[in-house]
């Protein structure tokens, strides 16, 4: 494994594409060997360094996925749930780890993506930065050491342009904190809260989610009792904490076995 | 106008109330001539300062607002919106200031109220402090100043036991940010935002109703941009200054001509 | 060890003094016993609950601490340096519980208490809230999982009469964040940045004294990164929950082996 | 003026210089017509574009700026003083319109610039941002509104590579409380807090410089007072926001009267 890994991006015209691009550019241990594009973008076709308004770096846009994975070692992946489930399969079967950053799932689709880690490597994560997977295991604790005395209120902020919310950090924040009190996240959740709503129910974990500007992704987890108040809070300053995250796991995803794997798996964390 | 102003505190055994009852003992420009309680209260009969725990006040605790308004030159209610509508009318027709802090009030229950002020004074406002009302002027100067590129996001914090969401501060600085835009809040309005909602519509002014714990009253109006943000943000610490500004409304509201005021008008910001 | 414990307060007259003889009246396992002012204070002499504007407690307000102690199981102190070094001695002597709240305490008051623990169980902490200790233990693990990569800022938030800075609990937040890196504090600490200072020098763990207004207590520990920051913070939004704090300790050092303890023994946390 | 506006960018290989020089290309209004680095850069004598890793743009970067600065319209200049100062007189001397963005001048170095004001168009500010300039606005009419019961600390944040303290930011909102109040800031500062510092002076501004990561720049202007605060809050989420002021402001200055000119003036809020 001494040899650079070779790396498809797909989605690579997008503002997270064009940094996971950049990234793995700029990484000694990984080159672009693949980039795929939608059918019918005007990029399919071209050279991907001319496309993006550089020097030509000998990779063609292609709206092929298998044609892109063939000879990769992994790909990676912030698209969307359709697209993400669809090429769970293919890089299974030609064996290329999957790094998934697709937020929006539903569980049919993740129980579709579980279906291929008999054979295929999948490293999934709501959010691939450091940071976030620290607070993830920070939430679990405080949640199981303060009892329901605690209210826990998770609210995060985004760009304008998200589709989804909350975001799925938000939500494995969630289930870090039901899983630390021991509870179901589903049972446990207050989303939308709006109108006359009563009292708030002793128990619930609440969601929020901000939506303004070019936010890149904040997020508070609140446990508030009376006289005091707990906030763990991550701020992504940089899109790159995230593209760092996802070529890290590729790397690190190389010649596992077979299954479904987090971020915190790749960083030691789990 | 030189005597002290003789006033009656509905709902003298919630928090609330009780702060109410101190503030106007404290003022030395107001006494407490009234305590009304809901029928069936167990302080009904009793004097209110033995009630409370303390020596006695010669004030009786009453559930006939009648009663209590006999003599009074104002009242000031914190209650539910059908008690605050019913003591709408009594207040107009005894020639009593009313002072109207209650939250969650439909457009009926404002009609309600607005039609006793040919001949009553009423002071209503979502939030009585001075901070708060300076904030309900910022946000409108500041969506005035700025276009559409900047979002707006307003977002609340209270204790658990706030049975209203968003709270009425919030839906104030709301319509602040509307009329500094020129836009009707109602169009305008994202409550309870979740699930798959697409990109943020340009526009837009989102609401947040965070609860937990004991937290007094937090607001937040986020403006942002690609590139920047501004937040102006309330904090209140101490539930007196609620009641500080009532009773202020009261004593300004004496001798006024009837109609429907606000603590702008009683602030001088109007 | 059924008997209800009988509690001394240091300082009645003040903010944290009343706050203290609340608590203490209204926990089911103790009973105020004693109550102390410094020589000159009006109160000496007269029953603390006249002098509370309330009704008779039977304890009179005394400026002998030696008077006071007579008979108690343990005394808490949130006073200042000197009187805290003067009763520690005072306390050891006497068997009683010594439960320190004070600030601004230097090493040389510290090693003075110290040299009382032969005899003597005392508990001192800059904070005694579960909170923050929980905070404590968190900044700890924090700085202890990420690297220097990571700038370190502790940002505090306190009233306006308070006279030290930064807050005993911030120091404490900063020695956690120390032992987490495993370097000194007193080498590491940035303090009063101001004028033209050069780049943050790498490694540096900084310290801010934001003071206004009533803030009753407010923690941030920053971790400040390239693309990422994580934030943990603790707001107290009730003096009350240092009391409930204090008087903990005073129940759980009764009868414990004479020695120094924190908070994070009295949570079992340590 | 209908023609493209010719700017010279000081600083090129920095992170602001890289910005500024996008930003003018990226503008149909103007175009680059000059680089410049310090004697010894190794750019020097380069084309800038492949400096800076892309296509040739016929722009050589030069240690010269009087070389420069033949034939531009304005020159931007977000430098160090001593190299600001000297700019000025070559610049007025041209009659090229100075933009300096540079941050940490003293009272000298800034009437060094005053004195070629009266040949040159100098526009200067601490921070080139319509959200940082509407703030000031905003800080001086809270000042003014609000006595000295509220409490000022100007907060603010910025990335660990910033040598002064307090931002220059920071301290325009400084001065903005202090007129906004009518006092002297330099009287009123209070900077630097640390050790035993006795209760807080009444009317005094605070100053505190958090440092680390990658911050690009956070302001909040605090007005804390008994029972609720109120913060003014301006975030930067793109350092592109400045380089847009400062491309704003040139085009603005062109065939202006010669002055010592604010954002203010160029954004109509003044």
């Amino acid at each position: 494994m001494s040899e650079s890994c070779a790396i498809v991006v797909m989605g690579v015209s997008g503002r997270m594409g064009r940094m996971l691009v950049q990234t793995v550019q700029d990484n000694p241990k990984t080159h672009l060997c693949g980039a795929v594009e939608r059918p019918g973008h005007d990029w399919i076709g071209r050279d991907l360094g001319a496309a993006l308004g550089g020097a030509a770096t000998g990779v063609v846009v292609t709206d092929d996925p298998a044609e892109a994975l063939e000879g990769a070692d992994a790909v990676i992946d912030f698209t969307a749930p359709a697209a993400t489930v669809a090429l769970a399969k293919l890089a299974a079967d030609k064996g290329v780890v999957h790094v998934i950053g697709t937020t929006g799932m539903t569980e049919a689709d993740i129980a579709a993506v579980d279906a291929v880690t008999d054979r295929g490597v999948v490293v999934r994560a709501g959010n691939m930065s450091l940071g976030v997977n620290l607070l993830v295991q920070l939430t679990k604790q405080v949640a199981a050491a303060l009892d329901e005395d605690y209210d826990i209120e998770v609210i995060e902020g985004h760009h304008r342009h998200k589709v989804d919310a909350p975001s799925g950090t938000a939500l494995m924040l969630g289930q870090a904190a039901a899983d630390g009190r021991g509870v179901d996240l589903d049972e446990a959740s207050d989303r939308g809260r709006d109108g006359i709503t009563g009292p708030r129910e002793r128990g619930k974990i609440g969601f929020h989610a901000i939506r303004g500007g070019d936010i890149i992704g904040e997020h508070d987890v609140l446990f508030a009792a009376d006289g005091e108040r707990i906030t763990l809070r991550h701020v992504a300053s940089d899109r790159s904490v995230f593209a760092r995250g996802a070529v890290k796991a590729a790397l690190w995803g190389r010649g596992k076995e077979s299954g479904h794997y987090s971020m915190l798996d790749v960083l030691g964390l789990g």
